[in-house]
């Protein structure tokens, strides 16, 4: 990545700009600014929202007399007042120049066009849902759920309409969510994946236990079936989604089948593009076009495991990169060390979470792995309330590494996901792992924590080797 | 440490004789007997009782109805039959003689004599609760609690005597746990502890927390104070609790002031002893006596910032050196790699944790340290539920590496100290930590987890460096 390798003098910085006032470009603006009090930090933010925490939009939405506002962590005049950064709104950047180092943007309010000249950029664009070109997607009380005025319009349609039956196209993590989300609104949900699972990427001693949960709950899951169509009525009032297989009567459809990053823009200014269209970044958050740094959603995420720049677009690397990012456009030198794969959702009585690779990942990569997993208890059996947790993890046979772990339960996963986490994140062995010194008392876990289970059981199939 | 650096051939083992059942000693057994059929593997245990979770007493003592039994994990039939092992309950070894490699033991059923020839043995004696000379500490109604026969005393005393003002002498993790038990069973409570403080290595910042919960539950925290006599009726029957400072009536006392390792046997043999007198081993959990490895609560720790090896004795860690001991005296040669110092408990509605040291051992040690301490929410503020947590950290000046952190809050506090063992075992600075890759979703964290912001918030303080 030898374009990458540019820098630039802090005492040649004087102005940052940042494209995007979500998760990463808020806080790029914020760590400038934070940094050195000196620079002159501007957000050009399209729409007139910035700074929500988009991953709140199914508890929010299931909460259904809830201002979506509330989701805003803090207004854009709060980060002109409190954090000294000229945020503008409805300020639409629809040119880079890279040359004359100028962004030209379209003031929206004023419809007229601003050039805004800079000393380094972060570009902070985000991702976009995907909405797939089948007929009847504009129709009403169809919806993604991305940003904030998703979240007003669906939310508003709901309070209006109180539709009772919800087809979400897209077994993902949002799917999950708002499956719960549209059962505790009391809604009939029918959950369309067209892989042959629901959540991509999960093991099936995991899914099964997921699978299980909807059931519990009746949500009704279709997989293998891809949608063809989405029905309305005279009105263009959606009324059922028909897939290659079937049609499900629907009053309210949720399309939540991926999101593709915001990175036209970069590319039209020179950037290169990497893993799924996003803007291919280095450890500093560097793109290849100088003076021009990437973050969040728009940007490539390097995988520590996988060793390569992929696309993994969540809200909490986001804010990790544009931190880095802000530091970097006010000319330090700080490093994105790089995820490890790590997630996690709720679907109704169950934590779900990930770390590190799957099967599926370790087979294209052509890792020799072993897989193990055990069935445990969060809290010792002389304390009440335990729930039942499952553990999978994997490791490397060639060098006892771990590389995965996932897991299901009713409570602690969230937490647990990150003790493998921090393991991953330093190249641990399934040894260390087993050999790590975690915290017991009787409410909090067995003495024998399953993290530390799943791990004796695992290094069995595992040459004996410690990191430390 | 050159006594150490024995080895016994594993063509050589044919009998491993454990002493002690409990956690290490059973751990011990039968991870032995699981490495190799072959072996014959003979437990020593002095009382009646194998293999209890002691840490579970709070819990069973609380729900007075419940069978002290149920503490017991397996019984010693179930490890006759289940996994192959020579349990001998009431067999007290009295004398070990290491170089006719022959254990003397004190058959208490039928009060003789037995000779036991060992290959390797492993010693896993425990620690004994400590009672001070007081007058009147032999009373009815005054306990410690350490063993299963301990919490059978207790809850006898408690049916029958329904006691109604408890005094606990001694302010730590036993004296907290017991504070909530003897509440929740409807008593006054009064916690008198010598030193300046409870819970002696908890920095003030996190205190503070505790102090208001206790008060908030109505118990009665005396520090500063010296016990100098248990008072009893006429009838040996505790009535008061009298100090330097006053006299407190009680109808039932709980002496919690600390343990001493049971070494006795082992120093007789030879063994080197270490730190508050355990009996010292090495990586391997070897002893200064040829085919003599210890274990648990009788041993010493090595711990991985200290790099010193100390008296930590602590369930988790017992189970994980019987297991190694266990190995290696079956002829494997496993590593403890070591503690770093973690620890919880729960008090009322507060979870408390620790890992790695405080300012004390900062101190104590010569690091040169910075710390920092936040306030932060368990969820994300669009979820509901979220409960205060406190985290402080600290880290070292020079190399920006992570010494400790202790946190205090209403969830989520035990898993969250985990990820911060984690760390603290690969010696990562605080900048790794605020680069880990944790889990995000609203009911579990906000999208910066307070461990993250406490990170951020110290790295300030630190060179910027990364380990990895």
């Amino acid at each position: 990545m030898s374009g990458f390798n540019w820098n630039v003098k802090a005492d040649d910085i004087k102005r940052v700009v940042v494209i995007g006032g979500v998760a990463a470009g808020m806080s790029a603006a914020s760590q400038a600014k934070r940094r050195r009090k000196d620079l002159e930090v501007v957000v050009l933010e399209a729409t007139g929202d910035v700074s929500y925490g988009s991953c709140g939009i199914p508890y929010n939405v299931e909460d259904i007399e809830k201002d979506p506002e509330s989701l805003v962590v803090l207004t854009a005049q709060q980060f002109r007042e409190k954090r000294g950064l000229d945020v503008r709104l409805m300020h639409r950047a629809m040119r880079i120049d890279p040359e004359a180092r100028e962004v030209y943007v379209h003031d929206l309010v004023n419809d007229r066009e601003v050039v805004l000249g800079y000393d380094t950029l972060v570009y902070g664009t985000g991702a976009s849902a995907v909405m797939p070109p089948w007929p009847g997607r504009d129709g009403k009380g169809v919806f993604t759920v991305r940003t904030l005025h998703d979240a007003r319009l669906m939310k508003h349609y709901i309070k209006v309409n109180s539709p009772h039956r919800a087809v979400i196209v897209g077994g993902g993590y949002i799917g999950m969510e708002f499956s719960e989300t549209f059962r505790t609104l009391g809604m009939d949900v029918t959950v369309i994946e067209k892989m042959p699972h629901i959540v991509p990427g999960l093991e099936p001693e995991i899914r099964e236990k997921i699978e299980e949960e909807l059931a519990r709950n009746e949500v009704t899951v279709k997989t293998g079936e891809s949608v063809t169509e989405i029905v309305l009525d005279s009105q263009s009032v959606v009324k059922a989604v028909r897939t290659d297989r079937g049609q499900y009567p629907a009053d309210l459809v949720l399309v939540a089948v991926g999101v593709k990053p915001n990175a036209s823009l970069a590319a039209q200014a020179g950037a290169e593009l990497g893993a799924r269209g996003a803007v291919l970044v280095d450890e500093y958050l560097r793109t290849s076009v100088p003076r021009m740094f990437a973050a969040g959603d728009c940007a490539t995420h390097y995988h520590r495991i996988t060793g390569r720049q992929e696309f993994v677009p969540l809200g909490t690397t986001s804010n990790k990169q544009g931190r880095i990012s802000g530091a970097n456009a006010a000319g330090f030198q700080e490093r994105f060390t790089g995820i490890v794969g790590t997630s996690v959702f709720k679907v109704f009585g169950l934590e779900v979470a990930m770390t590190g690779l799957g099967r599926a990942a370790m087979n294209e990569l052509g890792f020799s792995y072993a897989a193990a997993h055990i069935d445990g208890r969060t809290r010792a059996h002389s304390y009440h309330g335990a729930k039942p947790i499952r553990i999978w993890m994997a490791g490397d046979t060639s060098d006892a590494r771990l590389i995965g772990a996932q897991m299901v339960g009713g409570e602690g996963v969230s937490k647990r996901i990150d003790i493998l986490a921090a393991a991953l994140y330093g190249s641990y062995t399934v040894h260390d792992v087993a050999n790590l010194d975690l915290a017991y008392a009787p409410p909090f876990s067995p003495v024998w924590d399953p993290v530390l289970v799943a791990a004796n059981v695992l290094r069995k199939k595992l040459p004996y080797r410690l990191s430390v």
